[in-house]
């Protein structure tokens, strides 16, 4: 495990396509200290008391709002979130820009912003003093995501460097893939992406990773497996003939996991689609690291919020 | 008054009939002392700082979720609520028990939980660490409710053994009405149950209280009176004849009341039906409690999470 | 600028018609110490800790919402809010009363209410203990937002007296503009309203304030000016032709400010329409204040909930 003496000065976080090797491991080591405080009796730090932090989420969301809304909670940051468009005031017309120079105008610290729109974070960024944290945007990235998954491979594997790490599903439509894939590649490890071929992007090999249509390969010899969700509202557009079929082509059973490394592990960004793209004994079996990754986010984002607000005393 | 010397050491809060005389007593002598903090200027006590409570309401609340989060927010936990099923992951399809498997993993405290089925807090409470409150669950149990009223009678009263307490109304619906049941039969007060043949479930007499359908016997001697919501949007299913009817044959009026003890207390657990199951003049007059038992929630919460946050100092 | 002696003696504010110019005047000087907490990286102050303010925003808000939030926040009240009817008691059929009794029941020391009725919240003040802050009501009063407006026009302007001050646009349908008006005429501004003859009350006049149909006479030496948001969704009532034609002759361009002063300011309540009541270029162009309206909120706004918590140590 590197601990890098970087210091960070980026003043957003909107992927991980514009980190350095250094300033990923500089949010990974700076996570590891956060671990241990969720542990406590009292999960409270007093980092950034009296910070404002506003939470916009533009798209639904749970476990991301939620694991953001504690991380800023047990921060003792002040924070506000709103979720969907509706009742809010972008129902009145009014342009993101406008709702986000207000925001700004209230000398809000940080925000922490998932949209539809791809690039939409990276847009707000360039003219506002707040700290943006992109929490999803369109199908382009979900750092803090990719780095919890980067920081649980890290804690199960002591590196990642070198590890084979296989994502099986829909990689088209997937932000996560795509953070990770950037991050991993920085890493250092060996990607490969599996999935439908309508549910692949044509030209994700220019990313430096593998691509292989059939599941086994993906998952010969992997370290690190991660299954994205298959995203039941979309099976209208018919990516793939059946949920039936998805399973018996790509949903991971104990039987087809032999292939694997004895130790790999099986990650998912949740929620699980049961029965779909993974079977319940995998999803809640031993080499399971799913709830370890839910944990692992509430760190992850403290650290993430931690160096942006620059609280570093 | 009994104070006992029990000690709590219950995980969860599930329902009276799970508990003790004395556990009960416990929580409401705890309760006592919460009462006072409520009147003052400040408001707060630091007994669970940095520990985190999710109310997770899944059917929709006000009066309860409000109750919960100010009792949380003087407690100075650091708090999260979801309302409804809209807009959150369990839309995507997941299970109530992957979801609360994954607010376990974020290391959270304790969990109070309303749900649309019987039983549901009692299945999460199995496999889950954090503390179980149950919010109200079905028509099963409401068991902050009922401590609130034995509370609110206790005070008023002085004691609660050997009182006769009627409930009048939808007894078949209400988790209200069985879990003061439960609860007060084990304090010695003397249960009577009365409302439409329609409304009161076959096998009540078995709990061991009284059943009539002629309101002016319950009514007659009580020291405390009970009313419950009419739950109007139930009405299409046709269970009394119309509104006009019901007010007329269980509605409680002056009249009517005369037959209690002079100094009986009315008590509704709201929202009130005002000129349905109860006259105005009743539920703003001498004997009306109701908003007693609304300041006495907040108290019974404090002390019920504090109990269950093993944070007796 | 007068500094007064006044001491705040008011439970509930509920609008500026209610207020002396003295009251006024302490609102606007309390802020003025409040401004410079938001500026800090330790946007707190502890002047409200322990005391419980609840929001009860009964016609859905973002800008007045948010910025009530963080005013009570960074007074370190602990806070709640209700937004909308749905999912909550109110859709069961209770009173505005009976849920106003409850809230009060729980110990609540401070209501900011915003509801479509005017009236709404000075009904409530008169049976309520805790203190209540009108956030705008029907179309009546919407105090907190004409203090903002106020104290940014004396931040710019170092005075009030004898100021030109103009509103433009929806007069009617204008609780923004009935409060700058109640606060403005006490305060010694000359105030012109202006807007499509259907859009102006029959009794303004007699207010106090200059009325005309020419946009160009209400824009000629005013130093301070403020557009209306024309409510898109009214405009199927036809209060005036099309948005085309509104902006011909109503909407606010750089040619049309030639007419006012050289240092005039461009206010607006939000969230604006872009190319209907204000062009792009004076919007965000160097007349307009309409960002400082947004920072100052929340000092005003903190200083009201000061205020009314009497917490004036």
């Amino acid at each position: 495990m590197t601990t890098t003496k970087t210091k960070w000065t980026k003043k957003d976080l909107l992927g991980l396509k514009d980190l350095s090797r250094e300033e990923i491991l500089l949010i990974l080591d700076t996570a590891k200290g956060f671990c241990e405080i969720s542990k406590r009796p009292i999960k409270k730090v007093p980092a950034l008391r009296g910070r404002t932090v506003v939470n916009l989420f533009l798209e639904p969301s749970t476990r991301t709002r939620v694991s953001f809304e504690l991380a800023e909670k047990r921060l003792s940051a002040d924070n506000l979130t709103f979720s969907g468009t509706s009742s809010s005031s972008l129902a009145k017309g009014e342009t993101l820009k406008d709702m986000a120079r207000n925001i700004e105008a209230m000398n809000v610290d940080l925000i922490v912003m998932r949209h539809t729109s791809s690039g939409a974070p990276h847009r707000l960024a360039r003219y506002l003093r707040p700290g943006i944290v992109n929490a999803g945007d369109g199908i382009n990235e979900h750092p803090t995501q990719a780095l919890l998954d980067m920081f649980t491979i890290r804690e199960k594997k002591k590196k990642i460097e070198g590890l084979k790490v296989s994502f099986i599903g829909d990689i088209l439509h997937s932000r996560v893939a795509r953070s990770n894939i950037w991050g991993l590649t920085k890493l250092g490890a060996e990607v490969t992406v599996c999935g439908p071929k309508t549910l692949l992007p044509v030209d994700i090999e220019s990313l430096g990773v593998r691509v292989t249509y059939d599941v086994d390969r993906a998952i010969e010899g992997a370290d690190a497996i991660t299954l994205l969700r298959i995203q039941l509202e979309r099976q209208k557009e018919s990516f793939f003939p059946s949920l039936r079929e998805y399973m018996q082509t790509f949903g991971i059973t104990r039987e087809r996991l032999e292939r694997a490394k004895r130790d790999v592990i099986i990650m998912h960004p949740g929620p699980i689609n049961r029965g779909v793209e993974l079977a319940d004994d995998v999803a809640d079996g031993e080499y399971s690291v799913i709830l370890d990754q839910v944990t692992n986010g509430v760190a992850v984002r403290m650290a993430v919020l931690y160096l942006l607000s620059g609280a570093r005393s």
